[in-house]
C-alpha cells in the first residue's frame, strides 16, 4: 500500500495528523484528509511537500 | 515502492507532468518535482490534492 503519514509543520514543531493517509482534498478552507480505514479529519492546513518514499506529507497551517 | 504520478490540472484538463515522483517541495514560487530516478522539474504551481492508494497527485497552476 502507498499511503502516508501526514504531518502539520510549524517553526520548530512537526506534529502527527494522520497515518495511512490515502486522500487528501481542500474542503472549505482548509484540507480533508481520509486514510486507508476510511477515518476521516479536517485539517485547516494546505499541503507543503511531500516525500512519498519515506511516506511523508507536510501540511503547513494557513495562519501567517 | 510508493512514488505516483504528478499532474497538472485546470478546468477540463489533466495533463501528466511527472512519473515516478518521489518529492514535491516549494522552490521559488512554485514546486520543485524529483521522481525516483533523480530526475528534477519545476513547476508554476501548488499541490492540490492527494489520492496515493491510486497514485496521484494533482497539482494546480498558480494563476488565478
Amino acid at each position: 500500500m502507498c499511503e502516508a503519514n501526514a504531518y502539520l509543520i510549524s517553526e520548530n514543531e512537526k506534529i502527527l495528523v494522520m497515518e495511512a493517509v490515502d486522500t487528501v482534498e481542500p474542503e472549505e478552507g482548509g484540507l480533508k484528509l481520509v486514510n486507508i480505514f476510511g477515518e476521516q479529519k479536517f485539517v485547516k492546513a494546505h499541503i507543503h511537500s511531500l516525500f512519498l518514499v519515506d511516506h511523508n506529507i507536510y501540511l503547513k497551517s494557513e495562519t501567517k
